[in-house]
């Protein structure tokens, strides 16, 4: 590489920039290449029968001798959920605070790696040096303990990275996010901010994680008589410690349920993110041996996912918890944008049981953990960076983001809303995005990874909506002869048994089909194909309005 | 029947209770059967493929020569949307007023009815005399024009059935809903309201829909060199009134654009529903002789539906219009539950044209039409009826009315809550539940009423994870001879190009299967079909952690 190419700084985001999820950007200078974070999507509705989505790393394979280590900003998914994947393809060591590591070891406990990954832990105030690069962790608040920003000085300058954060100036574990060591870094100077978009469109602050705890008080004290079941984000160690210590002081027992709750709260107490009074916690198994107003039980399935634990006993499905009418179920979160009807359908069915349920509307029983419009102009007022690349969102979220810093005073020419694979690029003149590099969504189905494209998602779109009709027949080709069938099988079309007239009418018009075909010069198997498929299609729309996937098999003997 | 059987009160819902839409009730007294409304529902999100649903009439057919009329209590799709499929069952008189009838006639003159329906046109006020029954039209405010409740007299009492309501003090039309009659049939004594939920569980009074016009007034004052496209439900005749108020003050013209908003819009001028100064409207083509400070645009898509107009506009697929960023679009309603990310998508793409996007998160440009928990109590305490039954919601909205019920005095026996298909029977005696008549969900894909049931849903949800592999083999099951395939045939499964080694093992075990079968004793053809389809489900989910349907398909010769 030319020398003057080395002393250009880069700045890759693979994912995270108009989408929600996913979260991976690369940084490099000269020979050094460092990743921050290495998440997970979710998969759109369109996206059918798919587990999960994680970036393309191609860019990174390819790269893989320059990468020094990949830096994690704190445990959630969007974080840290494609590891797993990522760590089969490439291997540098990976940092991260001890809460980070104590989630992402036990995910990496369910795959198999080729190798033992190195995992180091750092803690909020370290500084790690790799090559011509070095970075700091800041620590942040959010709505998982543990988290932190990035200070990364690079030779052109420092990029402060703010990964996800709020600002809580009264957290439950004690400690505002690191406003003064932010603001020492603002009077040295700062190159770049690459802030999070989250809540750019929401005016005002984000209310602290404490007022959560205040209305759990008040609906302790008014519901003395009921056991209390609150539903949360199994990551959000800090409100699961409120409800302890809610419980506690109410003379409550807290019984946990719910595999990823129970993992986390496992990871918490043991690495000491959480602080438990003795004798509070019980087993599950054990809430018969106390009354209802006795209890409090902590669940996953805020978000309605089908077999969580809250969907269990809502359904009358949960081995140990069957609610009722002296039952008090909180939803202590609000629905992600597309579980709002999941969410709905608890709701309703808990209802019908006799069982109050509270949600965030008529209680302030959640609050963000992301930070609202005056948060992240604090931010900026506090490091007055050069440039600003607003990451963590759709469009619209950077796009409010990027209103923001025009407003700061951040001159537009130095704001740069990116897209995944876009290469931006800083040097001594100035800073200008400089072509892409290969990026994408790769799709996991099962233990599949990239194996389900545009083509499968296509049939099974068209599979969802009108299902299948397959034609089977066996044909003597050159003797011109139909030896066997057709035999139409369908599923997901219409209900064979209420319909035999219509698959009659199919059987006749594939024969005719066939037969023309076999007698003609349509000899041709794609050519017989293809007029099967299209006088079908043809038929079946005047008949049903729909438009079934017609799969011919046409065996010659 | 005997005389007993005759003189009692039956209300039977068969749409609209546990659910939102396809509102239709049943009720009948000794020979007399009315029908109120007769509405559709859109599919959930696992009735893959279904267009919409309309109840189960079952019911109403076998009973049909009681029916005296169905009584519409205005024009929205889940209150008149199942006519054009009911109609062809049952054949009574419709009865509705004159902006419904043109909204239902123009829906109607999309369906071929094989007789010319009696379709009576009524005015608020006006009362309908049905053998014992008659039937009084009272107006109420709504989203909509033209809404009515209906005081249904019977031998045994009044019935309040409210239809869908708010109270609106400054309505568009100058006719606040008629709370001075509804107040005379409280004093009379009203037997039961059924009254609809929707709000229950919001607190205070539904805003006015003048508070729109203020938001828009503001609007169109600090943006004057923009074009304002601004999206809303065609059928809101009133706010479709006062984005042309507000654009005539301010000298622009007005052009509409979307199927049905043209439809309604057209209707709605027919009808004298809306008074469109001289000059102010547009054809969409016309628009390309103003500058974008003389427009005003109002269009479909308000929900982010694909392929409606606003959708076309912002995907730069609109034949009149593109956007970039002299445009302001406003979206004048807030996103049914379900379709957040078909809007936040809208707001993404419009937002990366460069497009100013205003939505009811930032200024109150939308008012719901259905009354707050106030407004219900307001009604309650107008009519104090006797007995009360929550309508028109999903299970907690009818228990968050019931709530109300009882707050207002109304005692807890008199409050039913009840199911579609139940029946409440009410007498000199009391009012109790008695039995059940059949209901349920019809579903309508295509062409098809009723032909989509559980077996098919489930082989579409089937499909649309993990697709389909079908396995075709030619036997001579006598001679116990393979003589051609086995062929494998897969859709929606994985990329098959790139799995050429799986698609060989799965023929390798199928060939295996089908080859032990003809040798043994399997040579029954649904066993070899269970043996292909076991043991290809155990091989792949192995090897790729998914579940494809597996079709075997044998031919014999």
């Amino acid at each position: 590489m030319p020398k003057k190419e080395k002393s250009k700084l880069r700045i890759i985001p693979l994912g995270g920039i108009g989408e929600i999820g996913k979260n991976l950007t690369v940084i490099e200078y000269g020979e050094d290449i460092i990743i921050v974070d290495c998440g997970l999507a979710f998969p759109d509705e369109d996206m059918l029968g798919v587990d999960l989505v994680i970036p393309d790393i191609s860019y990174l394979e390819e790269n893989e001798d320059r990468i020094r280590g990949i830096f994690i900003t704190h445990g959630h998914e969007d974080h840290i959920g494609a590891l797993p994947y990522v760590l089969r393809q490439i291997s540098p060591p990976v940092y991260a605070t001890k809460l980070t590591l104590g989630i992402l070891e036990h995910k990496l406990s369910e795959h198999v790696l080729p190798y033992e990954p190195r995992l180091n832990c750092v803690k909020a105030g370290d500084v790690v040096k790799v090559g011509e690069l070095s970075v700091e962790f800041i620590h942040v608040n959010h709505s998982i303990a543990d988290a932190c920003c990035l200070a990364i000085t690079t030779p052109q300058g420092i990029i402060l990275h703010t990964g996800d954060f709020k600002l809580d100036i009264t957290p439950i574990d004690g400690d505002m996010m690191n406003l003064t060591r932010l603001g020492e870094l603002g009077k040295k100077g700062v190159l770049m901010l690459m802030c999070e978009s989250t809540n750019a469109e929401r005016p005002g602050f984000t209310p602290s994680e404490k007022t959560v705890g205040r209305s759990l008080e008040y609906i302790f004290n008014t519901n003395p008589d009921k056991r209390i079941i609150i539903a949360t984000f199994s990551s959000n160690v800090h409100r699961v410690q409120q409800i302890i210590d809610v419980s506690a002081r109410h003379g409550r027992r807290v019984a946990v349920t719910g595999r990823s709750m129970l993992n986390i709260v496992g990871a918490a107490v043991e690495l000491g993110y959480m602080n438990v009074p003795e004798g509070v916690l019980i087993d599950i198994s054990e809430i018969k041996r106390f009354k209802p107003e006795e209890l409090t039980l902590i669940t996953t399935g805020s978000q309605g996912e089908p077999m969580s634990a809250l969907y269990r006993m809502a359904f009358s499905d949960h081995a140990q918890v069957s609610l009722g009418r002296s039952d008090l179920v909180v939803l202590s979160s609000s629905a992600i944008p597309g579980n709002e009807k999941l969410v709905g359908r608890i709701i309703n069915e808990l209802t019908k049981n006799g069982v109050t349920v509270i949600h965030d509307h008529s209680v302030e029983v959640h609050v963000s953990g992301h930070a609202c419009r005056e948060e992240l102009k604090l931010l900026m007022a506090l490091l007055k960076p050069k440039y600003f690349m607003p990451i963590h969102g759709e469009y619209r979220h950077l796009a409010a983001n990027r209103e923001l810093a025009l407003d700061m005073g951040i001159p537009e020419r130095n704001v740069f809303i990116s897209e995944i694979g876009k290469v931006l690029e800083i040097d001594k003149s100035g800073a200008r995005f400089a072509g892409t590099v290969p990026s994408g969504k790769i799709l996991v189905d099962g233990y599949g990874v990239g194996d389900v494209g545009n083509i499968v998602l296509r049939d099974r779109k068209h599979l969802s909506q009108d299902g299948i009709i397959i034609v089977v027949a066996s044909v003597d080709a050159e003797a011109g002869l139909l030896l066997s069938g057709p035999d139409v099988v369908s599923r997901g079309f219409v209900y064979v048994r209420e319909a035999e007239e219509l698959m009659d009418e199919i059987r006749q018009i594939s024969t005719d089909v066939i037969c023309k075909s076999l007698e003609g010069s349509r000899s041709d198997r794609i050519e017989l194909k293809n007029a099967l498929r299209d006088d079908l299609t043809k038929f079946l729309y005047s008949k049903t309005g729909r438009k079934p996937m017609i799969l011919p098999v046409i065996m010659n003997m």
